[in-house]
Order: structure tokens, then C-alpha cells, then sequence
């Protein structure tokens, strides 16, 4: 055999999302572009021009073999310390660079921390629905997942059940604030309620549990919500960012961990990420990139959010006047809508027959539902509302 | 505890050359850049200016979110193929873009190598010296480093040894042509005489052994030597490429992986490498350098040899002449230089009351020697040679 053993089980539950992203791009070779609705994938559709200027002038300025070079594993210096400083500016945290690591996205940086932390058989907890690639990150080393039950009312967490399965094996809790499949975003009531649950099980068994943060959709958060910072909460957090959604470049893999000195043995913990970092390949973030962040950070840039949530508003209301069900997103750009039948997967291919992709709830471990992702041009959404229609009238729901 | 008990090892045995390139830093604050000598690191001096040109041109001419977006994790069609075609075109070759894969760099492409084919317990053979690293990427799946003893005559492969280790549980083989540490380039022969003994022992043992052809320093050969490309004479080669050192951007983490169709279960193989790829967190490599790297094949862009054969033919011409010993290098931009003490990291600390920093060879399984990069400016070298000379004198070399 050629392919390993442990590979198997990837390969046979290869991305639905993925999947369904290379069927977008095949039916849009046959159809044409237009005519296909493509909402499978958080792949951005809002330019953010500031980007290309930052280019533009740091190539202009910057000597080229210092730009393109290699730096410390961690990221450049100056690159950090723009970050620690927003984020103690925006939070009121104490950050420095050291705290710090520069990633390949915020999915290298889930990577990295659950390498350093993860001993084989060590659980990591996980609230449905849920981005399932957190299964083949915690895999990776080892880990288990084990699953909280959704709450399909108010997609909030179910604390109830976290209680009784967080136990003496439990090394890592993930939640992803604003959620991606569901837009809702946590509040900071929640994130207490969480917190004080971890606390207490960290004597009751004598251990260190982290929470990981995975935050990629932090800025994506509408009409004023505010999203908590999770390190003031808790202090064993690690914080996962991804510049993907706030920049527009999910393309351009650049991202960082946060690891607060408030964490346990946390110059050890930095030590070890770091050379994770190094060790799985990475060596470090791509170089022009980080120094792009940075001049984004010191002018305030960010994507556009007026523009999604116009997306929202549109999709949201529309979908509900034609009789689908869906908890109203405060963040993220993902309606998480039940589906007519209980078996969504079956909807996602009647959709398909009508050019519409989104990807079924069973690849976010809840099935019954399926997400569609609005970060597509307000076109596009405006062109797809007649196929919507129709699938609403196919499954008897239009009123 | 935080750190997991399988992190351990690589945090006590830490990159010897990384803590060299951050004692260079240190230093270079306290003396000044011009005062310090660094030859530590790997990292390319000569500026490649059409890289810059390539990336004004793309942000100018391409569609911000496809340019800076998600594409296939084994990255952007037209990229691939224009690799596929080049490689076809230097080589005869006949590969199409589905057996490239792009990767955050060659170190990224060989975890995922190792990810994809090697199952707990798995033996890799490596010759020394080599690349440490290589040990971390293969314990990262549990594999097993199997080293082949240095030659020090010729520090080509010594292939009695081999055939006496290589067995059943033998999964894959490394070898990275030109050479680092050594700047030695593998010919034809060797590389034929490796593939019959592989053959041979693949027919034996009824297995499937891998070739990994680790080539960062492909185009830097000197003196018009031809450096062999493996997959013509071994049909289970993957070759893993960088872009670090022909396009001087090793901080930008560009290379990609050649799966040929010739390998057993090619397209198993493929599916899960692609799927290695994104599941450790890469997703795909970073989108610009993929369009600029086009463009730089297109236009037949590498960097300047004759920069680093300058390099090359002073310092290896002044260091034998204070008496030193040393193989003259064929390729990569590195000299390996027999310590004039047993222990040369005894050797690496006078060098450094010089301000002369290299590499002790024990970091590529090869103590008595060390590592000189030599991808530093010319006028560098001319100002350490009053450092090498004096270092000679210090060990009663000097003639």
C-alpha cells in the first residue's frame, strides 16, 4: 500500500465543502459563471483595495532580501508588536510580541497549538455544529474529538452537556466566535458561563484544559454586536486568527496564534509552538503578507462590512419570506437554514439541479440543516433568489 | 503539564542553525550589521527584481479576490501546468498539472509526503550529513530516521551501507541534490546505482520504498554540472521543490510536490496528499508567489548563479589557502569544512569571538565539521577573511 493507514479515514471523509467547491467550478465551465449560485465556500467577494496599495509600497520601500527573506520562526518582530498593540488597544489586554506567533492561517495555527498540546488519547471538546476540519486537526495528533450536542433553538452553547462529558482527559475545548455554520455570535454572558465551568473542572481534576479561540470571523459582526475577547475570561486561552475574512486574502494563508502569559507555563507553551510552527513544515507565515497586515492594522483597514451585511439582510429576508427557517446571523456570512427534508443532503442535490450549492449540516456535524455562504457579490444573491423560490414551492413551502 | 510529552524532543534538541541565526541577530545589535559575520542560515542575499515586477503586474492585472482567494488545495490550475510543462520541457519528462501539488515551501511539501505514506514505525534512510530537520518531519508521523554514515573522502552516498540497511519496514528514502551541508552534487551514476539497489530490495521485501528527492538547490549547480532528475530512474520518486533559493524568497513558503504517474497508486497518492495539504492547516500554498512564479517560468527568471560561483570560488579559494580542508562544492551555496578541532562546536564558539558565525556539523548528523553558508554578499566575505585567517592562525593551520 501506498497511501498510509492513518491517511485512510481523511480520504474517506474528504471535505464536503471542498467537494462542492470543485463541483461549482465544473458546473460553472458548463453553464457559465452567472449561472451558477455558488454558495459553498467562505471565499470572500469584497475586494479590500488597501491591500494592493500596502503591496504596491512595500515592495517600493522594503530591501528586497529582508521582504522576502527568512525571519524569525515566530514572524517578524515589528509585524508582532503592530498586532499585540491593536489587539491591547481594542481589548485592553497587555500582550507583547512574544505572545505572538505568526501562522499559516488560522487553520496552521489550530495545528501548531495541538501539536504542542495534545498527548495521544487526549479529548478536545467541540460544540455542534462545527467546522469539521477541528476533527482532522485534532487527529492530526492524535486527539479525540468529542461532541456537545447542537442546540437547534438558539444554535447557543449547550453548558448543560459540556458539564457532564468535560472530564479528567479533557486537554482543549474549541468555539468559534462568530460561528461559522451558524452566524450567531456568543455573548459575553456565555463566554462566562464557559469559562467558570473550566475553571471549576481544572481543580476538580487537578488539570490544565485550554480553550482555543478559533476567531477568523472576529470583525464579521453586525448591527454592533460585540464579540468577547476570550482571553480576558479564561486564563488558559489561546486565540487563533486568521486574516482571511477581514482582509479578503484566505488565498494568502496568514494568520497568528495569541498566547497570553496569563496560560499556564506559557514561555514553554510559546517555546513549543514555535518550533511546531517550524517543524510541521511552515518554517514561518509567508514573509510580504506580514508586512502587508501591518500597515493594514496602523490604518485601521478592514473588509467592508456594510457590504455583507446588505448580503444578510437580502438572503435572510428573502429566504424567510419563502418559508425556509433560520436563525438571524449577527456575524460570520453563513445562514445556517433547516432543511425542508430531513435528509439534506437530498436537498443540496435538488438544489444542485437548479445551479444552487450549498454544503449539507452533516459536515458540521448537524445534519437537517444545510449553509449557505453570502460572501458572494449582492448579484449574485439577487439572481439566485428565483431558484430559491422555486426549491421553496418544490418543497411545498412558499406561502 | 502544558507542552505534550511528544514535543519534548524537539523542544531539547532545538534547531542548532536557528539559534545561530538569532545569536547573529543579537550580535549584529550589539556590533553593528557590518561588524558581525554571519553564515549561519540559508538565506539568499541576491535580490531576483522580477519578482517584485511580476507581483506589480499581477496586483495591477488580476481580479483581487481570485488572485488573493481560495483555490484547489493543490493550487491554481494554470500555475500547475505551467510548472508541469517547464519541468517537462528541461527534463522529457510527461507530467500534467494534476502531479503537481503546490506547498508552503519544500519543507511543507515533505511533511506532507511523510504524512501521506508513512504508517507508525515506518523506517526513512537518510545519508548523513544531512538536513535535521528531516528527523522532525518524519517522528511527526511517527516514522523512524535510519542514518547512513557520512563519507567524508567525497560525502557522496555510501551505497554499501545502504544496501546492508535498507529492509521490510523501509518506507522511503531521502535524498536532497545539490547537497546541504555539503554543496556535493549527486551524478547520474549514483543516483542509477540508488535506483537498482532500491529495485532490487523493493522486489526482495515485495514492498513499495519511496524516493523523496528533497531539491531546494536544483538550478544552483556551478561549472555547468547536470544535476539528475530522479523520477527517470526511479519510478516511486516524489521530488519536493522550493522556491526559497532560485527565486531568493525562502520567506514567502513557495515550492510544490512532483507525484509522477509512474508511482504505484499515483492517483491514491495524489488524493491524499491534497488532502494532507490542507487537513495540516497549509490549504493550500500562498496565492500571489503561485501567480508570480508563472510569470518568473514564463520569462525564464532565476537568480544570478554567477553571484554565488563568485561567492563560492573566494571563500573556498582563501579558507584552503589559510589552510583549511574542505570538498569543493558543486552546488547549493554551502561549504563543509572539516573543524580543525575534534569537537566542532568548540570551533563554532572561537569563530564566534570573530563575529564569525557558522553551523557545527553534528546539526546534520556529521560532527568534526561545519556548515558555511555562503549566500551572503561578496563584500561579507571579504570583510570575515581577516576573521577566517586569524581563526586559522589560532589553530596552527595557517601555511
Amino acid at each position: 500500500m501506498m497511501v498510509s493507514e492513518r491517511m485512510r479515514p481523511y480520504m474517506e471523509n474528504n471535505s464536503a465543502i471542498r467537494a462542492m467547491f470543485e463541483e461549482g467550478k465544473r458546473l460553472a465551465a458548463i453553464y457559465g459563471r452567472e449561472n451558477v449560485y455558488d454558495f459553498s465556500l467562505g471565499n470572500p467577494n469584497v475586494p479590500v483595495p488597501e491591500v494592493n496599495e500596502a503591496i504596491r509600497e512595500i515592495i517600493d520601500e522594503e530591501d528586497f532580501n529582508v521582504l522576502h527573506g527568512y525571519m524569525s520562526n515566530a514572524g517578524f518582530e515589528d509585524v508582532r508588536e503592530t498586532v499585540a498593540g491593536s489587539l491591547n488597544k481594542r481589548f485592553g489586554t497587555a500582550f507583547s510580541a512574544r505572545n505572538i506567533l505568526m501562522t499559516v492561517g488560522a487553520a496552521s495555527g489550530l495545528n501548531v497549538i495541538f501539536k504542542s498540546i495534545l498527548n495521544p488519547g487526549d479529548e478536545v471538546i467541540v460544540f455542534a455544529p462545527y467546522f469539521v476540519e477541528y476533527g482532522g486537526y485534532v487527529r492530526n495528533y492524535d486527539g479525540r474529538i468529542v461532541e456537545i450536542s447542537p442546540n437547534t433553538e438558539t444554535f447557543m452553547l449547550d453548558l448543560e452537556e459540556f458539564r457532564e462529558k468535560i472530564n479528567g482527559k479533557t486537554k482543549a475545548v474549541i468555539i468559534n466566535n462568530p460561528n461559522n455554520p451558524t452566524g450567531v455570535v456568543y455573548p459575553e454572558e456565555v463566554i462566562q458561563a464557559l469559562a467558570d465551568i473550566m475553571r471549576e473542572k481544572e481543580q476538580e481534576f487537578g488539570t490544565s484544559i485550554v480553550l482555543v479561540s478559533d476567531e477568523p470571523y472576529r470583525e464579521l459582526a453586525y448591527g454592533g454586536v460585540e464579540v468577547p475577547f476570550v482571553t480576558k475570561y479564561y486564563h488558559n486561552t489561546v486565540v487563533a486568527y486568521s486574516y482571511s475574512k477581514s482582509l479578503s486574502v484566505p488565498g494568502e494563508r496568514i494568520g497568528y496564534l495569541v498566547i497570553p502569559d496569563e496560560v499556564e507555563h506559557s514561555g514553554e507553551l510559546i517555546t513549543a509552538a514555535t518550533i511546531a510552527n517550524r517543524v510541521l513544515g511552515c518554517v514561518n507565515a509567508p514573509s510580504l503578507i506580514q508586512k502587508v497586515l501591518k500597515r493594514c492594522i496602523e490604518r485601521g483597514i478592514s473588509v467592508d462590512l456594510e457590504t455583507y451585511e446588505k448580503n444578510r439582510n437580502l438572503i435572510y429576508s428573502r429566504l424567510t419570506e419563502y418559508g425556509f427557517t433560520c436563525a438571524k446571523p449577527d456575524g460570520a456570512f453563513y445562514l445556517f437554514v433547516k432543511s425542508p427534508t430531513a435528509d439534506e443532503k437530498e436537498f443540496c442535490e435538488a438544489a444542485k439541479r437548479h445551479h444552487v450549492l450549498f454544503v449539507p449540516g452533516s459536515s458540521f456535524a448537524c445534519p437537517g440543516y444545510v449553509r449557505i455562504a453570502y460572501c458572494v457579490s449582492y448579484e449574485q444573491i439577487e439572481r439566485s433568489l428565483p431558484a430559491f423560490r422555486a426549491l421553496a414551492e418544490e418543497y411545498g413551502l412558499s406561502r
